[in-house]
This record gives C-alpha cells, sequence and structure tokens, in this order.
C-alpha cells in the first residue's frame, strides 16, 4: 500500500456490478495490499436508485448521472457493465475521452467495435481491460495475451457458452429433450426468459471473434463467423453419436492451416483448405466456428459438464494447455473484473495493453478462411423413407460433391413405424464445407428425406 | 519494438536451457514483437562446450565462464537453468548482486532458499520470475499471484509430478504392477533411471511449497511437508479403489480451515482441525501434503492423464478454476521460460514483483497446520490372517482411537490361499492423523497382520 488511492466509477450495477461492488468493498483491505494501493469506490451509477442494493455500498455514492462520473476529475477509472452497444460504448468512448482507464465485461462491444474503442484508448494514453468479457472467472484472455506470450496459437476449441454446456450435458446424461433441458436451465437460472443468444452460438460467436483477435490479430466480426446452435440437437443425436463413442458439445474454435498437435489421440486437423493455401504461397489463414462438434469421450472438452466453460489452447511451443471454471455468475465474473482493477492499481496492465496491441493495424499476417472452404468431418442424420433406393440416391449425391463415407448406420424402423421415416446417420471423411452444404440442399430435396438433415462437425 | 535490446545469458543449456535458446533464436521476431523490444541471448554458459548443440546457437556465444556471464556490464537478464542448490544458488545470488534480473526454473531453490533469494532481489532492486519452476507449461504461478489476484485461495489441488501420474494411469489402464509401469515410464523418458526424488513426492513437495508462499505466504519447507509416496501403492489398490468409485492421484494439497467449497458433489472440508483452531480465535492455518488421494471419478483431476499437470485452484471469490497441460519436458518449459524474458521486457515482471512481496516478512496471517492434526478419511488395506477375532482386534483399536469406520470389504481368500492372508479394506469417517498413525502401528503390531498396512488419504 505504498501508493495513492486509486478511485473507481462504476456503471451498471446489476448482477455483476453488485459482485465488484461487494469485493471492493468488504474485501477493501486485501484488495489494497495485491494492487499496491488503495482501490477505492467513489461512485456507483444505476438506473434506480431506489432498488435494495448491497449494504456495504453508502447511499451517497449511488447515483443516476453518468456524466457526472465521468467527467469527475478525481474518478481514475471507470467499471462499464451496463452491457450491449449503445450506452455503453458511450460510457467507453467518453470515459476514454476524458482520460480514464475502462474496465469492462462486454463483450459485444469488443467484438463488434474493438477497433474503435482501442483506437480511442490509444489516442487518449488509457488502457481497457477486459478478463471478464471471455469464459467469466477463467483467466483466458491473461492465459494468451501474457502466459503463451512465447507461442503462436495454432488452435483453440472452447466451450464458452455456460448455458448451451448444462443443457447439453442434461440431455446427455438424463436422457432429456432439448426442450425439457432448457427448461431445466431455465429454472435453476442457468438460461434466461429467451435463451436465443445462448443457444443460437450468437453469445460464443462473440468471445470467439475476441480470442482470435488476441491469438490471431483477425478482426472477424461475429456475424461473419459460421455459426450453428444446438436447438436441432434432437435426443436420438446424443444417442447415436454416444454410440458412435462421441460426446456433442457447442465449441468456438479457431484453428490455423499450421496446427498439427494431437490430443488424447485425436487431431485437430481440419484446416486443410487454410494448409493448402498457405502452402501455394498464400497468407496463413484461420478457420473459425462455432458449431456443435461431436468429440470423442475422452477428449478433455468432452468431460467439462454442467455450467462450466473451457478453454483448450494449442500453442507451437508449450503444446496444449487447459483453463477451466465457471464461466459466468456472479463472483466469478467480479473475480475477473477485480484482478483487471489490481492490475491497473499495480501497474501491469498498462503495460499489457501498450504491447499488446490489440485491434490495431499491426496484424500477425492471418485472414479468415472463407467458411465455405473450411475442411470437416461431417456427422449427417437423415430422416428417410424406408424403401428401396434411398440409399443410393443419398450416396450419389455425396459422391458427386466427393464427399466419402466413413461409417453409416441405419437402425431397424421401430415396430410401430414399419413402413414410415428411419433415422439414417451418415460420418463423412473430410470435406470442404461448402460442398457439403450442396449436397445437403440435394440430399433435402429428395422426396425420400422426411425431414430436413440434421448435420453437425467431427472433432477429430 | 520500441525498446532497447535486452540481453541475456543463459546458464546451463541441457534440455531446457536448448529450448529456450532455440525459442530466442528461431523465433526471434516474435519475442521481440510480443516483448515490445528484442531480446538477444548474447551468452550461453555450458559445462562441456564440445557437446553438440542447436546449429542456432553461435559458436562464439558458448563458453564454459560464468563469472564472466555475470559480470558481462551489457548482459540484463541471467536465466538459470542449471538446477539444485549449490552452484545454482551462487549463480542467482551473484547475479542479483550484479544487478541482473534473474528467471529460473528451479523449484528445490526457491523451496529451499526462496527468503535467501528474494531477499537479495529486493536489496539489488532486481526481479526474479520462476513460472517453468512449477508445473512447466502450465502458467499457475501467474495464475495464481495475477489473474486471481481478488481472492484469498482457501485450497488448491495439485497433480504436480507427471512421472508419477503417467505411472498411476497405467496401473489404472493397463493393469499394470507398480514395477512394471515404473519401467514402462523409464523407457518412455517419463521417469529417470533413479526415480527416487518423483515417485516419494519430494519433487511434488518442492512445488507445493512455492503455491503455497503464493497462496498463503508460507514459508514452508519442503522437508516439512508431510509427504508419501507412490511406492506402495499395489495393483489390488488400484482396483479396489476402482471398485470403490475411486481413482488414485498423487496430489500436492494445501486447504484452509475456511474451505468449504464443493466440486462436482465432492467436498475438500477436510480442514477439520485447522477450521477448530481459527473458530476458537487462533491464527488461520492450511495443511499441507503431498499423498496418493482416492478422488471419485468424476472429480476434475481423477480425469486427468498420462504425465500432464493440473492444478485446481478454489478462490474465495471465484470458486474453482482448472488449470492444466504438460508438466515437463523441453518446449513447454522453455515456453514459461520465455514468457517471463517477455515479462521482463514489457516491464510487467518488475511490477508483479515488487507488488507481490513473497517470502518477505510480509506474511498472510496463515501458519501449516501440525501434519499430526490434519484430519481426513483414509482408504486402510490390510492384509490379515483369516481367522476368528482379526476383524474384532482391528476394529477395537480404531475405535480407541476415536477412528469410525465408514466401509469395509473383506474379499473371500482364493482358492489356492485359504487360510492364508487375505486383504482387508477399511475406509474411515474423518480422523486426525496422528490418532490415525497410532492406531495404524497398533494393527501393524498384531499378530494377525501379515505385512504392514498401506493406507492412502480419501479425496472427500
Amino acid at each position: 500500500m505504498n501508493g495513492d488511492t486509486i478511485n473507481i466509477a462504476l456503471v451498471g450495477c446489476g448482477t455483476v456490478g453488485g459482485g465488484v461492488a461487494h469485493v471492493l468493498l468488504a474485501h477493501a483491505d486485501r484488495v489494497a495490499r495485491r494492487a499496491g494501493r488503495p482501490l477505492a469506490l467513489r461512485r456507483v451509477v444505476v438506473n434506480d436508485p431506489a432498488k435494495p442494493r448491497d449494504p456495504l455500498i453508502p447511499r451517497e455514492i449511488i447515483s443516476t448521472d453518468i456524466e457526472a462520473a465521468i467527467r469527475d476529475p478525481n474518478v481514475h477509472i471507470v467499471v462499464e457493465l451496463v452491457g450491449g452497444l449503445g450506452v455503453a460504448k458511450k460510457v467507453v468512448l467518453d470515459s476514454l475521452a476524458a482520460g480514464k482507464h475502462v474496465v469492462t465485461a462486454n463483450k459485444a462491444l469488443l467484438a463488434d467495435a474493438g477497433a474503435e474503442v482501442f483506437e480511442a484508448a490509444r489516442k487518449a494514453e488509457r488502457t481497457v481491460c477486459f478478463e471478464a468479457a471471455v469464459a467469466g472467472g477463467v483467466p483466458v484472455i491473461r492465459a494468451l495475451g501474457e502466459s503463451l506470450a512465447a507461442n503462436q496459437v495454432t488452435a483453440i476449441q472452447a466451450i464458452l457458452n455456460g448455458t448451451s454446456n448444462f443443457i447439453l450435458t442434461a440431455m446427455a446424461e438424463h436422457g432429456m429433450s432439448y426442450s425439457r433441458a432448457l427448461a431445466e436451465a431455465q429454472r435453476l437460472g442457468y438460461a434466461e426468459a429467451d435463451p436465443t443468444l445462448d443457444v443460437d452460438g450468437s453469445d460464443a460467436a462473440h468471445k470467439l471473434a475476441i480470442l482470435a483477435q488476441i491469438s490471431f490479430g483477425v478482426a472477424a466480426k461475429p456475424h461473419e463467423i459460421a455459426r450453428q446452435g444446438i436447438d436441432t440437437i434432437d435426443a436420438m443425436d446424443i444417442r447415436f453419436a454416444n454410440e458412435l463413442g462421441y460426446t456433442i458439445k457447442l465449441l468456438a474454435e479457431a484453428w490455423t492451416g499450421g496446427h498439427t498437435h494431437s490430443t488424447n489421440g485425436a487431431k485437430l486437423s481440419r484446416g486443410g483448405a487454410a494448409s493448402a493455401a498457405h502452402a501455394n504461397g498464400g497468407p496463413p489463414t484461420v478457420a473459425l466456428h462455432v458449431a456443435p462438434v461431436l468429440l470423442r469421450h475422452t477428449d478433455l472438452l468432452a468431460q467439462v459438464r454442467g455450467a462450466y466453460n473451457a478453454v483448450l489452447v494449442y500453442g507451437d511451443i508449450v503444446g496444449e494447455t487447459l483453463y477451466q471454471g465457471p464461466g459466468a455468475g456472479q463472483m466469478p465474473t467480479a473475480s475477473s473484473v477485480v484482478a483487471d482493477l489490481i492490475d491497473l492499481g499495480v501497474g501491469r496492465a498498462q503495460r499489457t495493453f501498450a504491447a499488446a496491441k490489440l485491434w490495431s493495424r499491426e496484424g500477425r499476417g492471418f485472414t479468415v478462411e472463407p467458411p465455405e472452404r473450411v475442411r470437416s468431418r461431417f456427422y449427417l442424420r437423415l430422416q428417410v423413407v424406408d424403401k428401396p433406393g434411398v440409399l443410393a440416391d443419398i450416396t450419389r449425391i455425396l459422391a458427386d460433391e466427393e464427399i466419402s463415407i466413413s461409417s453409416l448406420v441405419q437402425h431397424e424402423a421401430e415396430e410401430d413405424g414399419a413402413g414410415g421415416p428411419v433415422p439414417l446417420v451418415i460420418v463423412t471423411h473430410y470435406a470442404a464445407t461448402g460442398k457439403f452444404r450442396k449436397a445437403l440442399e440435394r440430399i433435402n430435396a429428395l422426396s425420400t428425406t422426411a425431414a430436413p438433415a440434421v448435420f453437425f462437425s467431427m472433432g477429430d
């Protein structure tokens, strides 16, 4: 506690903000010891000052006046916990312009406007910290930016959406349907009333965009990242995957052509096209997607259960390292926000920010692989009418698109459903996503196909 | 690359040193970008300059002269990779006195002489970095010291010895005997010709001493840490544990009285005595040990296979986070050493070192719980003569020491061994280690006990 006090304004005091305020107030001595100086909570800006809050927060520091907090010359750091792109963006940009450092947990803002925010910070010679924006309490931003600084990351495989992982775990372990597992997640507070952004992969795509910027220097907008949600997964897919030796997880993945590291015997080498482009003298590319992926039961990420997050990083020097923990929730997220505040107190964060040059013109030479060229193996589940020639039609279409079949399972029709549609599961060898999609269109147009085809990526 | 070049002397160029040299030379541009300035390898000090080395290392920077490297005014950082306590300690202390920062992977030196080394660094106003000293490529030093800085750690459970974990995995998955698994580990290069320090828990105790300093401010000498190796584990213990639903892992553990966090349904709450002392107004205590521990199959650490390391940290704010990866090996360890060099280049490490006040008089109020007072459940396997009254004697002794039995399994004697010794497995409820040891002595003295009792801790 050698240094001067650092004063903090908290803009937004909902779940996470309340947690941050509590840690700063209840553990002020500890935080001061770790930061080398006191971190004082000076202002808390809220929408509704009448709402009951943590009794540790002095009434007199609560207000609705954002501008006053940002303009307060005694405030050194603004913590933005409003979320979203509107008010939050203005809070962040105005705070930087007013000479404040910013700590934020706002993944949408960074994924969408990272370049604008970081340019503003560099212009103002201030620092933006965002450990809490990806994977909540799991310190993956520091891992990628500092601990693995000797490495070029060659691939990332991550469970970044706890809601989806909770639902998939419930489906796998308790045989629940998707809708029942979702209802259970909502009942327990793991899913919101409108779960769309979680289950359609948007949330994970925002986080992947941030990790891709740190690891590959690419500025992929979330909507440019190929994205598939978990809402098409049927209980029977979980069963079929299990029979084949696989677990379905919603993964955010990034992999480069140079990635050849093998994990637990499985190989993440789907960057075929990327690799080819690089070998042909083109720039190195990185493939990005959020999708349900079939992982072997023994894969590290297959064993991540419930609402947890986990990030598996492959570095060209270290090999694979895994970071796992609570990806959301009040106190885990607050833990990461306060770690950023302590880093600013110590003076580490400023050094890191200046050195990392994120969202700047200084790229790392990577470009994003066009989704249609990304190569993968696929799990394909069809509902077909049980009559002669069906299989011949489907296999012909796949052959036309140069997709070969690795395995195929057709179960007998259930007794009472004789003659009706039966499930047919095909696992392909590596194929370009574009060609696979074309084959899908043709298969879906067959008169013998009773429902749109369901497909997921294979993790090996 | 805005800053001045930082010059590095590497003292020791064996496996890890060779890896560090390779990364600095083969990836000089990358390292300079990340560090914000070039990191130049200026001197490599070795025992035998004639030995073949990485062709990237210029012949003219290789010498045997340690003193010249340390005294060279152009050298800013000395990387000590000699290992051990003799020469290495002198290299580190002399380098600090000569005004150099030090990066080391030397767990024994820090565990044994951390206070002396850090005092010397503070006196010289220089920094000591040691990410590679614990868990090789897994960035657990940064996790505890920076990422989790908002937390008081309440418990650590860690697999810190890859050799032991490889052996235990081979025993569990392939039904190997201890000696055959050890031979296999030696054949594959995971175990040395003399594996004593790995399999008797010494190596893990060194690493635990370092983690305990960072997390609890205690300066436990490795020989003061209660320690039990894996060499008493028989293939039948692995089988019995498996029947009970457990996997045996060699764990380095630290837990405080305040720790009540539950993981995957299991509860690490063995700090009973510590808790009681604290509640009675005494100072908070932390229990430390290295021991084979029975973990439920679903526990995260039970699933860590082969030579991997993993560290599960419980923080009072974040809950549990897991860090996993390669705990040894040339390039993983080099990855951590170079990360430290980059941190010195960025200027982060100096801030961290000054703020953390490790091995200083500024403790955190914790004292180490005397081993005999540490409470645990125990797995106890006896070889008893199959005759009346045996069980009565044993259960009487346990009752005398206030140890109650949670479960008991006695298998029938095998056909050809009728009348001979049979295994008897007892799992106890919580008991103080001191009382348990006393009971063991009395049980071993029984005429019906055919071999010394084998016992391990239960993880829940």
